[in-house]
């Protein structure tokens, strides 16, 4: 705690705060709009718009035009004053995404890939998609100030992949370290399905939520958690692996729906699934019951899921969702017999993006935390920031 | 946000803060300790300890006997400035304890109860046990400050009792409004499972750890989660029931224990899982092979739990803490099949006594936000606080 002299700046900074907290991902307002929402008085409000005009901030906006008489004076967040990007390196693709500090997806970029291509190859790709995507926007490199990155695979606090099931050459990596010589910016990594959660609670179903589940399934299966509001990692950051309890069958669950019996011969199996889930909502009774198989399974590593934490929504995520109207059903019908409060249930309506978002949204935590949090040093201009110490980033 | 101006009284009663909570369950400090340990300025330093030693919150102990010189002066925080009470209901059993405001227990009392007594019956003995503890210290009633009561069941955050599998009376119950009109106070009422886990982070083999899951194992089986330093509750108060999950097996996953064929005729019921864990300890393969399965459900219970949250450690508290000896090598075992990373396995020290303790740490939790948050009312001197609002308490 600091001592008691000296504490003006330090309110006015709070104060700072407050106000860009208002005007961030909203409509421009007036003097008197932000007073109200702030509770703060309006000279002071007045002092602190001018303070973060002056910095770049803020900006005033022209009045609509055709407006009668003098219109009031509006405000709002620069949020084209930077850029971040987003990556989702999966398995079979890498998707990129360019958005400004508010989260708005100014470009977007996608290629396949093959799980088991060297590592050269995977990184040549990443960059390929980076600097495609930073390309449809007029960019480059040098105007990013942070890359996030949502990747497979147990990923600890330093951004190291542990192990991935699904990536082979992901395994004891340095992924933060290796991708941070390719931007000259910071990169944090963290595992997709926590970054999908958190997508649902900045701009999905879970919007506001305080504790979710969401269910990352697809040719995987895996979940990400928000509890109290924040992405819950776990002591080493292995929180979420409810795929590995044997008794919920999550390692093999798809195989129920890419093996079903109707599948036709000769298609490929990144397709299966999704056939055996539209012959279902087709009334196939072959395909409802490799379905009700499925389901069994996904109800068991969800019932102790929402047992544990007794969320307020959980959300159906991934590949899949796109077939939630087929399995959220039995979903339910299984859930209700156990849980003794059913939280919400719902489909998420980010699909395939859903990782590549919550990377966008993670960027954007850190940029808070560096720029905006309470504890951040005093208040700055908008300057792209230096690469951390952590990191081995050259800049 | 306050205005800026002003302020400055606001600062004081944030170092005052500080201060307090350098002192709460410490030894006593000098002026110099103490701005050490707070980083403020000696002349603050000295100005809040007159403030808080003006109200009574804090005193000077007389300097030890025999000392040499002028020694320094030592300061404290006045425990002994009002009490406060903890209760454990159980289906088989109620226990008080009285404490100071640091949670040192000064009396207790013990009584055993029966599950199916009528309601009148439980609250006339709740009394005697709350009375008999008391009277243990000389105190009445009119001396509690605040009392927490944790009790089997389903309790939502009103304190009404939803459910319980335990207490047939206890249903769909206002626990807290009824026990609201027995005592002069602010009457808490939680969930068992959840106050013994609050208890071993307090006080107990999980102290300080930020991510702990308690495992609350006896007659019944349940959980009681720590969450980044906080009691989880959910979004409708129903976290922790993993004893739902039929996989587990964990409602009936005591009669593994209850029912070995090595238990002699005619032992009481309460006396039967003990006798079998105690002959698994000396050797006795039949009573080993019961532990067995007992162990293999508490397992999947308990590997949910973990590779959902990753927590930092794993307590086995509740009755059966005592065979933790018996029980922990064989959980360890099977977790470290399927858990990615293997958190610290204890068992608890605080025996029967972890559900009354963590009531005390409960009623600490509140009384420190009603006199000690940073978003508390303006420091106040040392009063037993009127009765909330919220509760029926006739006062």
């Amino acid at each position: 705690m600091p001592p008691m002299g000296g504490d003006l700046s330090r309110l006015r900074q709070l104060n700072a705060l407050t106000v860009i907290k208002t005007l961030r991902g909203a409509e421009a307002a007036t003097l008197s709009a932000l007073a109200d929402r702030t509770g703060l008085s309006r000279p002071s409000t007045k002092e602190v718009i001018d303070e973060l005009s002056a910095m770049g901030w803020v900006e005033e906006i022209p009045p609509a035009s055709g407006t009668m008489g003098r219109p009031a004076r509006r405000y709002r967040f620069r949020a084209d004053g930077g850029h971040l990007m987003g990556l989702d390196i999966g398995a079979y693709h890498i998707r990129a995404a360019l958005a400004d500090l508010d989260g708005n997806v100014l470009a977007e970029t996608r290629r396949p890939a093959h799980p088991d291509a060297p590592l050269e190859d995977r990184l040549a790709a990443i960059e390929q998609a980076a600097a495609a995507c930073l390309g449809l926007s007029g960019l480059t490199m040098t105007d990013l100030w942070t890359v996030a990155v949502g990747t497979t695979g147990l990923v600890n606090a330093e951004g190291r992949v542990i192990m991935s099931a699904s990536i082979p050459a992901w395994r004891d990596l340095d992924l933060e370290g290796l991708l941070g010589k390719m931007f000259p910016c910071r990169v944090l990594v963290e595992n997709d399905s926590r970054l999908a959660a958190l997508a649902e609670t900045r701009r999905g179903v879970a919007r506001d939520a305080r504790d979710v589940v969401f269910l990352h399934i697809g040719r995987r299966m895996g979940t990400g958690l928000i509890i109290d509001g924040r992405l819950h990692r776990g002591f080493g950051a292995a929180a979420g692996e409810i795929v590995m309890l044997p008794e919920a069958g999550w390692r093999d669950g798809p195989e129920d729906l890419n093996n079903s019996a109707i599948v036709p011969e000769g298609l490929p199996p990144e397709d299966a699934a999704g056939f055996t889930l539209a012959a279902a909502r087709d009334g196939d009774p072959t395909a409802q019951d490799a379905v009700a198989r499925f389901a069994d399974k996904l109800a068991i590593g969800t019932a102790a899921a929402v047992l544990l934490l007794d969320p307020e929504i959980v959300v159906l995520g991934g590949g899949f969702s796109r077939s939630a109207d087929v399995l959220l059903p039995p979903l339910r019908s299984r859930l209700e017999r156990v849980c003794l409060r059913m939280p919400k249930l719902s489909g998420s309506m980010l699909g395939d993006e859903c990782v590549v978002l919550g990377a966008i949204d993670y960027a954007i935590e850190h940029l808070d935390q560096l720029f905006f949090a309470p504890d951040a040093p005093a208040l700055r201009p908008p300057v792209r920031p230096a690469t951390s110490s952590m990191g081995p980033n050259p800049a």
